[in-house]
């Protein structure tokens, strides 16, 4: 049995990588999928269908491009590690987990305990918190590979 | 017919109730809905369950009774709006929207400019961006009761 | 039981109110609903978010704005009724038309004998094809109080 | 990961061909699906099953018989590209557009500038507005194989 | 809490009386609902949309009409009853009873001792097998009503 | 806004009157239903339809009978309660827990401390556990009508 | 792109046969699925699970051994044929299409003119209606192979 | 066609050996699925994310964890087999069986006949009742391989 895990939110660590690079040496069956990490080709990724002058309409155009990858990993994923940092607003990364919550989609959440209180929502529709990359790949390990 | 409308996000400004005045002046059929709004009621929902020396675990409990409440009422809500301050995370916020775009729940914004970038996904995802309670509630007007 | 019924489509003749009217005489138990059929109103819905010196987001805006009570109505009504006139393009007719296909909402089409051949596909899909608001009457007459 | 992208819309110029020789050049992963696009074909597509003397049920029989092909490669694909072109009323387009809006697959608009206003509550539910199949493909290639 | 049954099948029995008196006697809080069971009514539901010289077509215009009629009754019921008489066909019924099973609708069957066999399978998807209108009243109180 | 709560399990105390009592005192708009709770009513539920003179059997149709009335009221409840007691399997209180989980209604488990090691995978999917009815009812109060 | 179609009704003469030749000779990337059409096997399929005295219940056992595979290669397909043969009730064809009709999978019935009456509701939600086998075979090639 | 099955319950007998090597006698093309069966793996499936003091979390974190493997593979299932064996609550079980009955999938359940009364309702929405492995096994080999 294969299976996919959409990775969400953080774009400034390597814990991606960290996951991936620990699933592969387990040699576990999965496909990881994520949105488009490079931030500047993330926030152009509307431009090629015309330029806007107005700031929100260029936002908005790349975000539905953007939205147009990441509504099709979600929906097509079996587990959703959610990653938030201790920086920038990351509203994208909840509003991911709000997405796979509603549908059903169970999902890890990723981060430090400073921020526990204000994710307390997002944590409470998690299947698992950790707060560290390591931690996720043993959990991934157990519940695809575990005999 | 008659209209259920959810309100989600800030809880230290008025915004809820100038958006049910301004639906009252209307005299628009709409029922509004929110989470509770008192901060340390919402804080504390899960204590009459038993103490928990661990403040994550209260705050779990305290998350998961707040989502029952939560939960029922976007699914039933026919409109959200979805309020985004300048202070805190506010993930729950944009928890919230995330749920409204996976349900197919129709959603407003209500933010200021400052922040459109960081919000642009859950504006993507949005049916109208307000700046302004009196904008949402012209919106409401029109959606529900225009001929 | 009562019945929900939703209008779509062509707004520059007096179909709406003679089915209305029909419907009435024969006391049916029915609500009708419809998208605002003021072309001035329904091109401006968006306006009061804010101007747009862009022509297609003033239309984007609007047409949103539009959306969130078009949707909500077709996913609340029962059986549609689908007009296409003998002018302009009627694109919104079709999509609606699409959405009921896809939520398995019945509907009838409405429209002459000359536009058969290019709406053969949105008639594939209707219950019934009527060429007259009295024979749509007719039809919900049987339907909702035929004992 | 593999993607399915359905093709749907006018049928009078080559633009299903340039947007598959984009993708095949950008070695994309993906399988295009399409209705049948020769015009006598389709018209003929339910003959086989018996003559009709009334040209209404002969649209009817073949607009069902196309169904069947459309129908189950709209739910099957992951992205729609919705092309509008000059000429023809292309009702079938919208209604295709209409489907995959309430079935929440993400589509794309392809179509010129001059007819952005009786398109808006098309592109409104849409992902995006393209004017020219390059665009379609870079949206395309972003959207799939952008690291 | 109210309840709506539908009433499905055989048309030439007063069964579908005799259970609602029998509903009637005991105060049950039930709407029962019903397609039209005037045989030749429902036969030509169809014709004020135009004669039609091919039977074939005339059938299927009324069935498409008396369908938008029962489909809307079979999802708005919490309960079906499926009724086989000795006679005819009843393709209809059989037809009706393999929506509800897809649905989720609890149905039950009403039918004499000899047609178990050919039933197995409407059966085997059924929550009751009745023999008499009676049965059905007693087993609908008991549900609606036991305390 | 009413709500419906189901009340599922245990039999054999009067858990479901305290839940009811107490709601009752603080004026909640709630509605509750319950499975049959009458033992030996629920054993004969099927007995109208024809004696069984195999046990497998008789408790097949009467267990049928009975879920037209859980399944109908699982479907429809906003929030289910979910009781164990001390004796006996109680199979059935988690087969509707499974239920409500399956189908997204929040549930709340009630039962001892001594049971909560069997009991992990109920409570992992449930909303809150209470030990007493008296907290059941204070998180009913709080989610239902907290202002 | 692969098809399945399941084929369902009337197991006394060669239509399966003749469909899947006609498929084959094509060349069709289709796999073509059904229930057991061997009637004693069919008949028999609970027995295993241990006698019964009572022949409804040893039907009931086998129907629902067939169910799980019918229940299952219908939810898998992406179209069905149903055959209604001169000879027997054929309730459970009826049945199949009325699953697929409520699951939105398109069938084809495939029937002689001389039971078109009895047929007409089955036949009004089918997407063609075949008088032989060839013209399946015509109707799948044209779906499934057209460019 | 390949076929997916999830064997839930009772971990302390070989019961699941003993079905998947009669699935491999016959050849069948199933793929089986299961929760982790190692006891004190499976309570510990949590440990990683963290120490609790309190056993209801670790519990909690546990069953968590599981549950991401469970509900997976029981969504992914065309069918599952219950187990239910003399000792323990096995509430588990019957919670799966729940959910398998709200997502449609068909179940068979496999007991002694001693728990019969106290497993009506698992075994009403059940497809069959075992006794045995082989038994589960004869009704495997004939829903997936039998012409």
């Amino acid at each position: 049995m294969h299976w996919t895990v959409y990775l969400s939110g953080e774009i400034h660590t390597d814990w991606r990588e960290q996951i991936q690079q620990g699933a592969e040496k387990h040699g576990l069956p999965v496909v990881f999928t994520s949105a488009v990490t490079n931030h500047e080709a993330s926030d152009a990724a509307g431009d090629v269908l015309g330029e806007e002058s107005d700031s929100f309409w260029r936002d908005h155009k790349s975000a539905k491009v953007n939205a147009m990858r990441i509504k099709t990993m979600i929906e097509r994923c079996d587990i959703a590690v959610v990653r938030f940092g201790d920086k920038y607003r990351q509203w994208n990364a909840a509003f991911d987990a709000g997405m796979c919550a509603a549908l059903g989609k169970p999902y890890i959440t990723l981060h430090d305990e400073s921020i526990i209180h204000p994710l307390k929502e997002v944590d409470a529709a998690a299947m698992a918190w950790a707060q560290t990359p390591e931690q996720v790949v043993e959990v991934l390990n157990y519940v695809i590979s575990k005999k």
